[in-house]
């Protein structure tokens, strides 16, 4: 007779584990996290300066920035009064739940209501690796063009907002705003979407709304 | 007594040693091959444009182009007059030496003299994996910032030329000319660097020229 032997199936992998701890890290702290993914250049860093700097007096912000090297970005959101670790990958393409981990542990999260992970500059391949933010962001930039949807449909997929940067340029490039919202709407029916400029500031208002009504919302729970 | 075991050094990795293969078989057909890497939305896919449509008559083109989902760019390529081929990586964050090899074989290399190759949008990881063309060259452009090349230290290492794109955006867009070129040539010594506009032709000849020198070069041996 054969033996048979009991298979324990392999949910989740290690990764997501340690997401799920760091999510319970945040949500035992009572703080709110998301995290920023976008190309290399699509203003992820603009965008959190810009956040942090109109959040100011009203919420407390952390920032966790991921690189391959530097600390300009942490330097800037710092500069901006946010609370800033620096992860340097050393080359890694991506964040993940145990870099977050590490990251959390130089914070006193009791601190702060918001947290907001800067996370490789990279279309690709952060999608693949959940931190535990309770929100995944996709910074979209004008220049960048108006296939991207298209041709990087994981990461418009597993993303629950869109900003669509740098509004200011398309004057001075092809862009075609319908082809570019078919595609995020065919990948991701009824994502948040933001129009905005983080040069100019036109738009910006609406993505505040709409992040300190999450993290409020957050808080109620 | 202890029998030895004579232990062969993995000098190459697998990746590297099919490169190789590659570049032999691009050298017995008489062909230069240029892998073109960038970010997405670099310019990639306009420079390749450009540059087959400014070398009809001249050289005999083909382009293999490299992307997660879609056709768009070998389609646009193929418009503007070149032989191409379509690599979906299905996912993968770059091109190997494998999936080049399986695209060279859909190709009569004896009937070209230029094989662009267009690689994953993506400025990491493509730069760790050589594919077996003669030279790699670096799309960046003005929109992404001045501050890449500190950022991606690893792309701008590797590569034997870099074309810095939209140059027609500099005046809408804060960017300090100097300050990147600084990083790119503390990384990278005298690499050659070419600034233009595939949107206005300002630059493109230079660009020709030297690729034309290049292609010319690799003939007389």
């Amino acid at each position: 007779m054969t033996q048979k032997i009991p298979v324990v199936e392999k949910i989740l992998s290690a990764n997501d584990r340690l997401a799920l701890e760091n999510r319970a890290r945040f949500d035992a702290a009572g703080v709110f996290a998301i995290n920023i993914m976008a190309s290399p250049g699509a203003g992820k860093t603009s965008l959190i300066e810009q956040t942090v700097r109109a959040l100011q007096g009203k919420l407390r912000v952390g920032m966790i920035n991921g690189d391959i090297a530097t600390s300009f970005d942490a330097d800037r959101a710092a500069a901006a009064g946010a609370v800033a670790v620096q992860i340097n990958t050393g080359g890694d393409c991506h964040l993940d739940a145990v870099m977050l981990q590490s990251a959390i542990a130089q914070m006193d999260l009791t601190s702060l209501d918001l947290v907001i992970i800067e996370n490789v500059g990279n279309l690709i391949c952060p999608a693949d690796f959940k931190l535990g933010a309770h929100k995944n962001v996709l910074v979209a930039s004008i220049p960048e063009g108006d296939d991207k949807p298209y041709k990087y449909p994981g990461m418009y997929r597993g993303v629950e907002a869109v900003v669509i940067n740098k509004i200011d340029l398309l004057p001075y490039v092809s862009f075609r705003m319908d082809f570019f919202q078919d595609g995020i709407e065919a990948l991701n029916p009824g994502v948040v979407q933001f129009a905005l400029s983080c040069r100019t500031g036109e738009g910006l208002q609406a993505w505040m709304d709409w992040l300190v009504s999450q993290v409020a919302g957050a808080k109620r729970f």
